[in-house]
């Protein structure tokens, strides 16, 4: 019994409320998941494995799949959905959150059914380590494994972290977050300090600064797409990681060629997200939107 | 009577006394000009105008004459020589000034001789205004002039720059220089208000994070070459106009590809600069360094 084409997601399927200067919205569908499902779409089929609570809405599931990602295996649960309420200032790059209520979250027992365990591509988003680790254990035999994390976990469950660090192809973070991790403020650095705890493949992700790509022979960077208006950058890091992995997936290689393509896509992904709130962009994209992108950051780029 | 293909750089030429994580140096040779002048003088030669004090010790502009710049208009005036003394933490992005002595330069009455009034470029860095504009008024009929400016001279002599910018072809400054100068925090918007006011090119500098390059018609942007070591960013903005200014008065022309070109030297000549303290990294330089260090960093941003 082999792998298949899929991409079997674990991460938050949530509930937010956003403030930024140019707007704000309530209730609105959210988590990394969603984020990272709504971008790799594209590129692979997606499997979520989420919770949410009886107050979600049945509409946001219902967008999901109609936009061809497969909520069969995201559980609902007695209790209320994942909350997150933050804001931005004009300074985008930086979230301040207000309020995180876990709510069914925090009971998150994931059990995959067996129509998932043979997924060829593995995505821990951001979630407990342990959580991270125990959904990797149902998978049988993956081709790529790749994981997020945050400040949090850095702080809190570094022994877990370490152990998910060396069963991962990719570990995707933030800039902060691989410095706060290696201890290290140089970020070659701090990627060839994460590179020796098992990842052959490390993404620092800058926001508005662009990304930067490590594997022990390449460093691949690349500024973000620039954009005259940025209305809301919740969600840009996991679209980011939908572009990247639903690419990654669908070449089936990690050679360095397609790790630079596999960046572009996901940097085109995310600079789509941050136009609008919640999955408002993205979830009307099509394919030829993020072609035509991929060709204008070329263009931006070269020299 | 014609122009030549010499460029005229007009700035400090001062002592500093800078410390950062690495280290630190006392007394040492700086100054906008100093940079950029030993930048430039790999693509063109340099002329220099700037004064300095009695204290200034001949051994510093024996090296920039060993160089190949153009040191004969660096008045000498009885006093004490522009001294900056500031520090850095780990965050390199951002100097922290304890004291700036004008000393000499406060009463700096930039005089050119025939000679340097045919310059073919002519490059005006971080000085006041007025002291900008009586410089350009000096030289005769330049084909490219270029000015630096900062956050004390927006706030303080906001008029002067705005008529300094009717006459300049290229604008060079910090990310949070033009989000002052505009009131626009977005970087499109910022560099399109200032495209309004006169230059025909707006090259922003965001340290570590690269640069962009705006025209009317092109958007360029590129990640700075990523190091695993930063010793000193003092001067990194001078010496990448350097390069910049350099490439674009040895070519000859000023479209799409030049600029593009020429923002890679400038990059490649800040990434030597900030490797160590002073000039003592650039003042080794060879061409063929730069050359090298401009493939690897195409080699880093392609795809």
């Amino acid at each position: 019994m082999g792998t298949d084409r899929s991409i079997l997601a674990v991460g938050s399927v949530a509930l937010d409320n956003v403030r930024t200067p140019f707007g704000r919205v309530s209730e609105a569908l959210g988590g990394s998941a969603t984020y990272f499902g709504a971008a790799a779409r594209f590129f692979a089929p997606v499997r979520l494995v989420a919770v949410v609570g009886r107050d979600f809405p049945e509409r946001h599931l219902g967008l999901l799949r109609r936009l061809g990602v497969d909520t069969s295996a995201v559980q609902r649960a007695s209790g209320r959905t994942f909350r997150w309420k933050g804001y931005y200032g004009y300074d985008l790059n930086n979230a301040r959150t207000l309020k995180t209520e876990l709510n069914v979250f925090s009971a998150f027992d994931p059990q995959l059914p067996e129509t998932h365990r043979t997924a060829g591509t593995v995505f821990l988003a951001n979630i407990d380590p342990d959580l991270q680790l125990k959904v990797l254990r149902q998978v049988r035999s993956p081709r790529l494994v790749a994981c997020d994390t945050m400040n949090f976990w850095i702080e809190n469950k570094k022994p877990s972290l370490l152990k998910l660090l060396s069963k991962v192809d990719i570990l995707l973070c933030n800039d902060s977050e691989v410095r706060e991790l290696s201890g290290e403020y140089n970020l070659i650095r701090a990627a060839r300090w994460a590179l020796s705890k098992g990842p052959k493949v490390v993404v620092i992700k800058k926001g508005e600064h662009g990304v930067a790509c490590f594997t022990r022979q390449m460093v691949f960077c690349v500024p973000a797409f620039l954009l005259e208006q940025v209305y809301d950058p919740t969600g840009a890091g996991d679209t980011f990681a939908g572009g990247f992995i639903g690419t990654l997936a669908k070449g089936g290689r990690v050679d360095a060629a397609s790790l630079r393509r596999a960046v572009i896509y996901g940097s085109v992904l995310a600079s789509y997200n941050v136009e609008s709130f919640s999955l408002n962009r993205v979830a009307g994209l099509k394919y030829a939107d993020i072609q035509l992108r991929f060709k204008a950051l070329r263009a931006m780029t070269r020299f």
